[in-house]
């Protein structure tokens, strides 16, 4: 099953060096999520030939523009191109008045229905879920209320060990039912238990957005040894200060998120405009974090 | 005095092909005007150069997201650059509340005044005015309300023609005097009119902006022998039943406009998503006009 992320926005509050805002695409298996919405995702989801009549999801992270600039734009070609399916879109409570007013004074009649689901952000909490997929918030530290977000595959059946059919002699008509947690008694009377029988498909994998925040280190059990962490990294170590006084972080800090929850991997993003060159913010992610990575916008990395 | 239009967005209402919403930027000597803001117009700005600290006036046309979804981000890029002297907005009366209601949820302190000029569209007025130059709205029809805008260059005193000086031996002390309008009478009572003595110093120069709107001949006096002439063209020939059931226009009728206004150049642009090549919307224009130019963002035009 395909599982991947493309970026499509790298950068913070403001557009430079041809790095738009944040914004970026989840691809489970075909199916499309939209992660935060800067001005011009519209334009990126063209550039990348990323197919927007599979997006059916939407998720916000907060009310700062470069988070969510780019929707209302976003939903206005969707309605051009005579979109019909619904949009679930996941954000703070506000964004519905926002849109709202846009519609109102252009006098829209949506083709399509939204499905608004405001965020509760007192705690962390499911969502979203699919036969497949969960979405948990992630409660951040940022100046508006914020929340990440946590996608986790679901465990499927367990898979029966073929070398335990041949020694146990377990009759075909059986593994249905041991494949969903039964034990097995074989023809001797000795019960053989399930977990001894069968092992999970595969790890379950998993993706954590995590952005904006200041540096925090409250939400590291709940993403503990996650897949792919993005987590913003606005400046270089000389900026510590700034990060702390704007409630961002640095890419050191972001490195230590993903070093105290055992992440596999970090891609870091946000970048501020004082930076053209992200060499600096890489290396000293990596001096914490040898996994890091840039969010170069169009890059695809597999979760 | 310099005195050019920068073409930076020049598609209709989806984006496609890397062409961007409407917005252009009117330089008069070093003075930036900006006309319509689609979304991603920073992007254009910081792509062409365009130094925004000039820019105090912004006009918008109509509230469809292609003429405004790029001005709250601007709005914001200037405040997060400490932007501190005014900005004028010029546009329909319900982007105020929009502005607004982005600025409430953000929690937005604006470090620079914004000084919002609702546009009563009943009949053309001129809503801006310097010591150089004029704009007068342009009442066009379309969905919604809309107005173009005409910016017209002011004549400057009269300039005193040298042989004139010569042939009736004017001295030197009344020449300001006739400058300003004043006759002259010479040394044998005979008074010479100012207009035999005078002239403007060059012919006043403007720029229309019309768009979006559908074919219609009523503001033709209001923008006769205009320099350029900016005019909506989204549709060829094929498609003219879908320009008057959409308010638009095919470029054959803008070009029809420029020939009756007896305008020196035209340009068209708002073009539809559905043409990737132009040359035969351009072609269909030449037609009639052959003075016409496609707005290839990034192409600028001198008036």
């Amino acid at each position: 099953m395909q599982f991947d992320l493309t970026i499509l926005g790298s950068n913070g509050a403001i557009p430079a060096y041809d790095r738009h805002p944040s914004s970026h695409i989840l691809n489970y298996n075909g199916h499309l999520f939209l992660i935060d919405c800067g001005e011009g995702t519209q334009f990126q989801l063209n550039k990348y030939g990323i197919k927007r009549g599979r997006l059916d999801n939407i998720f916000i992270s907060h009310l700062h523009g470069d988070h969510y600039f780019g929707l209302i734009g976003l939903l206005t070609s969707f309605n051009l191109n005579w979109r019909e399916h619904p949009l679930h879109i996941y954000g703070p409570a506000g964004l519905e008045e926002i849109m709202n007013v846009h519609f109102k004074h252009s006098k829209t009649q949506l083709k399509f229905e939204i499905h608004y689901h405001p965020i509760v952000d007192d705690e962390p909490r499911v969502i979203y879920e699919d036969s497949f997929l969960q979405v948990e918030t992630i409660i951040l530290k940022h100046r508006l209320p914020t929340t990440g977000f946590l996608f986790k595959e679901k465990v499927g059946l367990r898979k029966i060990l073929i070398e335990k059919i041949n020694e146990y002699g377990i009759p075909f008509g059986q593994i249905p039912g041991i494949k969903k947690g039964a034990d097995f008694t074989d023809a001797h009377g000795k019960t053989i238990p399930n977990a001894e029988l069968t092992a999970y498909p595969h790890t379950p994998r998993s993706y954590a957005y995590c952005s904006d925040t200041v540096y925090t280190e409250h939400f590291v059990a709940q993403v503990k040894e996650v897949g792919l962490l993005y987590h913003e990294a606005t400046f270089v170590d000389e900026h510590t200060a700034r990060a702390l006084e704007t409630f961002h972080t640095t890419g050191r800090q972001a490195a230590t998120v993903a070093k105290q929850a055992g992440a596999k991997k970090l891609v870091i993003g946000h970048f501020s405009a004082r930076y053209e060159n992200l060499d600096l913010l890489l290396s000293q992610s990596r001096e914490v974090f040898p996994e890091t990575y840039l969010a170069i916008e169009g890059t695809v990395f597999e979760i």
